[in-house]
């Protein structure tokens, strides 16, 4: 359905394509601006007085105790009342009462369900509406991601199918002017920069540390600039950013819906319990208070709550009611004006009050407590295995786009029938909103996520296989060989390690142009064996190293050796130390543990054990506070790090291809320390579960590096895979905190790599996850893994985090890498950048069995050229027939590298193998604006001048700046 | 509010009234007969196939949790979510979203509610689809009344208000045809009788014995017409009944409203959990097995249920989508038709379909049981002071509307102030709902209904004081003097006797006439000091007999007497009996209890002992099931009586006025038996209460008489206080009773009289309020007084019937009369039919401090002469500003009384003494149609010819005959 929504399009750039004169598109169903939406709709305020705007809402999950659909329909209404059709629909029927009302909906999943299914004539309605700016969209993403634990490019990814479907349906007027993310658990400053980079003239949200809001409330700083970027020049990344002044739910007595039990308003006086003076008296205090914390003479009253407006008659009928009587009292010398509006509009009198009024804000708002031992840290890594899903399927997601790019027409209804990208793009979106990647939905839920990722693998794998048949030519020719088939997403070549479960002892491997290449078997891993499932019964694995072209694939063929001798059986004991030319780690022989790991090629050493501890998860009965850990909380009963085992049980396996030392730690913990001939990164593949419960104790399962490196009380995490920020242990940057939960008040969200580093050592981790962490003593740096818990942390999931299932009765089991790297600080991302991009789009392998014919294409890029290595194809994906959607990304920080952190620039035309590119359009983040018209609201920061571009076709690109582009396209 | 709707009249009367040219009223907005609403506006059935008439419906309390206006606006939704406002708002938008879609609406005291408040062009919108048939008014009261504790006369009238709002506002087309009666707990044959007369064509309910409806699912007899009177002439009192299939529920699995759970149909494919395959198929289903215990091949499901369609989208989207899918199944061979539907809509496809289908029944549906222990035979007692009030303020309304006619405008506003007869009028109205007399709501609500009525009677208050001051043209002369007026609202002369609180010892009382009247003081019994509070301080009454003349009063005048002597002090002892010329009662001198009473004029003697008991309510501990007694539910642990007392302390009193015995049984169990010198009638006052829970044990307190009456198993008791039935011990007179308790199972309302008789003897006690009773022994007449109990039975009110208050915090006082008289079976009739009648509707007592002076008129009677004996004046009510609505009634069943059992004709032009009758015209018992109109549904039972009055004016009234006029008068 999305694709066939797209062929009904008036989104802008049409004009601009024709303006630039580089090609030129028919002009069909061009909207003109509405006169009437956006910031011209807004409702008259009264200057001399405080005017309080009421911003009718509904808050709709993309899933959480029910699933997106169920939530659409309002199935499962035992579990929780609440069907957005429903809301659509009785919103609509009560704007069209009066046109006063506005509404402001948020959730374009929601909004696209429930509009295809309208008739002609209630869509023509709702754009009138849409039109006049009664109804308004917020956000407008697909959904309202998490902020925690998403990585950028699927939340990039989510906002422009959602913002895409509404500029499609409604041209400008469907433009979101404001971010909202009243609910998500914390803010991540790249969300900020990427709203910004969006368009957005401003950011609402609800949640914040208990102490930072108390603060903000006394000296008035609820409303801030927030300065998102370090890298990016001001204002790209300034984001108005304001707080909500309850969370996103009405004052107190003011709840209206039929979810609330607030008294309605009862003005017949031939009634009993007539009570407005009552109401009135009660809002005019309100407004008051509330307006003591703000610092204009405009206020924001979110009016509307979960899944709210399903009956909209009830809100609406007590607000009319509400803004006449409060109204009426201004001619006994009120000086209280109410209004309908919206948050574009309260943004829309901000801006009009006179900016140098905000402070600005630098640091992020994570972690988030609601009180004091109430630390929303546990989500970072709640649902480990949904979050690897989550971002492996997020991989294979670009791969398919660029592979409907690359195979054109073909992709979607080729040799292996028919596949599409959207089933996958749309599963994709559902899984960024903040009860999905973030693990805090119900169990049913999740699974839920995880089959509708299934469902876009099954449809992608489609795709993709068309593609690749297109682009190679191969067919089948039935042999005892196979062909392996590397497509690296990336723009630049890499090398990947492959490890195939075989049966067979003894392969020969040959790359794309016949050479022989170096492949090994070995035996599975004991340590493996606990989720054997995984493996089917294969006893061995084959193992070769593998390199693939820029956006491209290399093909590389295996045949079975029949008379192979057995692989090498592991040497049962931990070997002093394991090295290749880049790396060399050492281990305790006492222990089998890490003991040091050195660069050596910059020759720098330290000292590094880890190990695996669980904090005993706090069931309630303590005396501090009855807050237990749960899906979105963290709180350890104690400080104390329980071990798992001193020591662990050891077996070794060294060939020339890998070096491996597997460490078993106890029947659910296990680890195998992996050291690849080629690499730079030392890969612990760790095994956690299934975590024993039945001590009755909820375990959170960490892994901690102890080193000689004097962090100083600091560390860094990424904030969703982009820029990096410093954390400093009982500390926040702007603000004082009175620390009450030692580890969980530490722990922050790692979502591709946190470091620790002194003056000439940086230890790196990569993750190939979401997950939480923190450096709670010098020198150390831990990374939580796996939680199992048997209580409900009370913040509505209503479920322990007890993850177990039919094919796991017995709780599960997640596998995961970390990926260390060990460099001088001043070098480092020039290791961390590209690896994390690496583990983040991972080449995708796949099969074909027997021999590849002779006019087979063994080798194949889409690029003319790899890409300079600061530049990152963020996206490449098919937008309509002729244009594709290109995002261009310096992955670079302007402090990351002397070397990297520099301008590049990139032409255009010169860029892809396999396509002409006609034309070419600059669009906003998001691409739903001409990055031209984007005219965002002036918060008076200062605005530097900026240097264009070389020319139409070379763009350049400065440190963590993202450029998206509308190309016309022709495949050659 | 309600007399302002009255001036915009359109009832069709004005015709006829022109037609028979008695007199002519201007035709303002008289309607024409829509020719699409009513039958005419029913959806084509399909005559082969098995018909589903969907019927849209919510049930609306007035009152039960909350309060009725608590319900109309949604206020206290933390006791029950339920907004009526919002499901009329919502039920009219949704009409309007598609024609096919029907609702009805039942209680008018909301829809009055609602209407007033809507704006023009809504009330214009909703009288369309009114006229359309979409929306349809079923039953139409002002509320959905009780059955077993009502009086039919306050029934007629809060039928009559409703109705009358109806046919005000919507014409013809707003009355309803159909009786829709789907919650009360059980079912009055008067009820049948008076809905017959009110030109119902047919009549449905929910509930009955879950014996009785499994008998008659078997053997199709869930339909069914009742003859629903063994004096009216068939088929006046003949009424369709039907029982409909789920309670008011719909059918399992199909219930869609926010306040259910079932799955919504899921229709779009590319969402998850699609089923409509799975819904058609349960509905088919369900359809078939409901279709296999019923006759035709129609069938009714209610799609609806309390407090339903406050958000109507739900319902009607998913019910929009059965209809489609279900029907599409034809094309496939599906022999079902789905249609939205009403119940006139079934009921004449019913009497299409062939009536002679349906059986007869003659009996009622009491007592009403849900499962083996689960009799709702408590609430016949339930609060027995709120029925007790609300059966005394219908005996103030009575005389208020009769003030308002005797005093014309005068009365509404004359020399005390402003009053009106409305607000009782509706007070009276809501207080007949089957959760607000029956006793079954909460104590908050019980609170409310009370208020109501003590509103009502300050309203009344003011209007009868204007009438009595204008009638008599008295005003007050300050003296040591004060006189009594006695206003008897009855159509005869009666006497009755008058105990007025005082202070001094001696008092002078003479008549109208100026004649010395017998009085005499008697200090407050010892038995009534612990409701002093209702007494004030005094500490004597001073007591003498008045008579006043028909419809009117007579004044006394009363004299402090300086030196009288002090009243003589009780006698400590019983009597051996007591006796006046009418009667003769012995006591045990032992027990100091009643031993026998005597009929002197008959010489007739019985042997009757009485005594105080309670049944220990069951709190759930029971083998043989857990339900408790509570509001609704009578259920004893046993059959056990514990006996209060076996012996009572006594205290006599007598003088030439009363001879009183008073008994002492408990500090919470007195009774005063009283034999005033001119009385038929032995008076037992019975006082009981605070009831004690100290031993937790719930307590239900019973009287009992025990006679030496030959009973044979049988007794009598009346059916809203019109006809009489007899009950049977462990027996149902239609059906095999399989009798599970013994004492619940044989209770039965008493709303004004029960008896019990053999050939020679009838032992009847005039009630003043309606109680539960039975007679389980022979010879035994049981009646249940108070009723305190510690559990809540399960039924949802939600708090165990346990009154207590800020006033009486130690619990409820109560205090009644029970009237007993002995007579020949065969003339019994002559004395407690007038004597019922004339507790029903009391003197009004009124005082004026000072001297009358000598212009006052000391007596009045408003009619020319006394109506004969048979004939009660049920209703004088001002209609409008010319209009007196006058309702004749028959007041003796055909077997009653050889004297009395005789048609009698009245004439109306020399009614009244000070009315002028210029017009007269009648109508149908609820006054909303013209009588000669009344053209029911035909069942095909017998018609007989019946005799016409002598001439316009002379009106003829046979057994329980109640007609109903319109009269237009003139003040002389």
């Amino acid at each position: 359905m999305f694709s066939k929504m797209a062929t009904t399009v008036h989104t802008p750039f049409v004009l601009l394509l024709f303006q630039i004169g580089v090609f030129s598109l028919p002009v069909s169903q061009t909207p003109q601006e509405s006169p009437t939406c956006g910031y011209k709709s807004c409702h008259a305020i009264k200057p001399g007085m405080l005017n309080v705007h009421l911003v009718p809402h509904t808050h709709d999950d993309v899933g959480w105790l029910k699933t997106v659909d169920q939530y659409f329909y309002g199935a499962r209404n035992d579990i929780q009342h609440a069907g957005v059709q429903y809301i659509l629909d009785s919103v609509v029927d009560q704007l069209l009462k009066n046109p006063d009302r506005r509404f402001i909906y948020v959730e374009t999943a929601f909004f696209y369900r429930w509009w295809k299914r309208q008739s002609g004539d209630m869509q023509d309605t709702v754009k009138q509406l849409v039109d006049e700016g009664r109804l308004e969209f917020v956000n407008g993403g697909w959904c309202m991601s998490d902020e925690a634990t998403t990585h950028y490019s699927a939340v990039v990814d989510q906002m422009t199918i959602g913002l895409r479907f509404l500029n499609d349906t409604f041209g400008p007027c469907g433009r979101p002017r404001v971010a909202w993310h009243i609910d998500p658990f914390g803010h991540a400053r790249e969300h900020a920069s990427v709203f910004a980079q969006m368009g957005y003239d401003g950011f609402f949200f609800g949640r914040l540390d208990y102490q930072d809001r108390s603060r903000r409330k006394a000296s008035r700083e609820q409303e801030m600039v927030w300065r998102a970027s370090e890298s990016l020049v001001p204002p790209v990344a300034d984001l108005f950013t304001g707080i909500l002044p309850n969370g996103y739910n009405p004052p107190e007595g003011f709840c209206w819906d039929q979810l609330c039990d607030d008294p309605p308003i009862r003005d017949d006086p031939d009634l009993e319990d007539y009570n407005v003076e009552d109401v009135v008296s009660k809002f005019l205090t309100v407004a008051q208070e509330q307006a003591k914390v703000y610092k204009t003479n405009h206020i924001i009253m979110t009016m509307g709550s979960d899944f709210q407006y399903e009956n909209a008659n009830l809100w609406y009928k007590n607000l009319d009611k509400l803004i006449r009587y409060v109204n009426q009292k201004q001619v006994n010398g009120s000086n209280i004006h109410v209004l309908y509006s919206t948050p574009s509009c309260y943004l829309q009198e901000l801006s009009l009050s006179g900016s140098p009024y905000f402070p600005m804000r630098i640091d992020d708002f994570f972690p988030y407590a609601d009180a004091a031992h109430d630390f929303w840290t546990g989500y970072f890594t709640s649902r480990p295995a949904l979050k690897r899903y989550e971002r492996i399927s997020n991989s294979y997601l670009q791969i398919c786009n660029q592979m409907e790019v690359l195979g054109g027409p073909t992709s979607r209804n080729g040799s292996f029938g028919v596949g599409n990208s959207d089933t996958m793009k749309k599963a994709m979106a559902v899984a960024q909103h903040h009860d999905a990647v973030s693990g805090t939905e119900k169990q049913h839920v999740a699974d839920d996520y995880a089959r509708r990722l299934a469902n876009g693998w099954t449809q992608c794998q489609v795709l993709v296989s068309n593609t690749l048949a297109a682009l190679s030519g191969s067919s089948r020719l039935p042999s005892d060989r196979f062909s392996v088939n590397v497509y690296n997403p990336l723009a630049r070549p890499v090398g990947w390690s492959v490890r195939l479960p075989v049966n067979g002892t003894a392969y020969a491997v040959t790359d794309s142009s016949g050479n022989a290449v170096d492949c090994q078997v070995v035996p599975v891993s004991q340590a493996t064996v606990v989720v054997r499932r995984d493996r089917g019964y294969a006893v061995n694995e084959l193992l070769f190293q593998v390199r693939a072209p820029p956006m491209g694939y290399s093909t590389y063929s295996v045949s079975l050796l029949q008379k192979g001798p057995p692989p090498a059986s592991p040497f049962p004991r931990a070997p002093k130390d394991i090295q290749n030319k880049f790396l060399k780690v050492t281990f305790d022989p006492e222990t089998g543990l890490l003991s040091s790991l050195s660069n050596l090629e910059t020759q720098q050493t330290v000292r590094l054990s880890q190990n695996f501890y669980w904090y005993n998860a706090s069931d309630g009965n303590n005396k501090d506070s009855k807050q237990m850990s749960g899906a979105y909380i963290f709180r350890p009963n104690s400080s104390t790090t329980f071990i798992i085992s001193k020591t662990a049980k050891i077996e070794t396996v060294q060939n020339s291809v890998v070096q491996e030392v597997r460490q078993w730690f106890s029947p659910w913990v296990s680890q195998v320390v992996r050291l690849y001939a080629d690499s730079r990164v030392l890969e612990l593949e760790w095994t956690v579960g299934p975590v024993p419960i039945g001590d009755n104790m909820g375990k959170e399962v960490i892994t901690r590096f102890d080193t000689s490196i004097n962090s100083s009380g600091i560390f860094y995490t990424d904030s969703n895979g982009r820029e990096v920020l410093q954390r400093r242990k009982d500390y926040r940057p702007t603000w004082t905190l009175t620390q009450t939960e030692p580890v969980a008040g530490n722990y922050y969200p790692i979502n591709s790599r946190a470091y620790i580093k002194d003056e000439k050592d940086q230890l790196t981790v990569v993750t190939d996850r979401s997950q939480g962490g923190g450096s709670i003593q010098d020198g150390s740096l831990e990374i939580m893994l796996h939680r199992r818990l048997l209580h409900d942390d009370v913040r509505g999931v209503g479920e322990p985090l007890n993850e177990a299932s039919d094919l796991y009765p017995e709780g599960l089991v997640v596998r995961g890498r970390l990926l260390l790297s060990l460099n001088p600080p001043a070098v480092a991302a020039n290791t961390h950048r590209p690896l994390a991009q690496e583990v983040v789009l991972q080449p995708l392998i796949t099969f074909t069995e027997g021999l590849l014919p002779p006019n087979t294409r063994p080798e194949f890029s889409g690029l003319q050229t790899a890409l300079p290595p600061a530049v990152h194809l963020l996206t490449v994906s098919q937008w309509d027939p002729d244009l594709v959607l290109l995002r261009l990304e310096h992955q670079y920080e302007a402090r990351d590298s002397k070397e990297h952190s520099q301008p590049v620039t990139v032409n255009l035309q010169k860029l892809f193998a396999t396509l002409d590119v006609l034309g070419v359009s600059e669009m906003n983040l998001s691409a739903n604006q001409w990055k031209h018209e984007m005219t965002r609201l002036d918060w008076k920061k200062p605005l530097p001048k900026t240097k264009g571009d070389p020319s139409v076709w070379e763009v350049t690109l400065k440190p963590m700046e993202i450029r998206t582009f509308l190309l016309r396209v022709r495949l050659r």
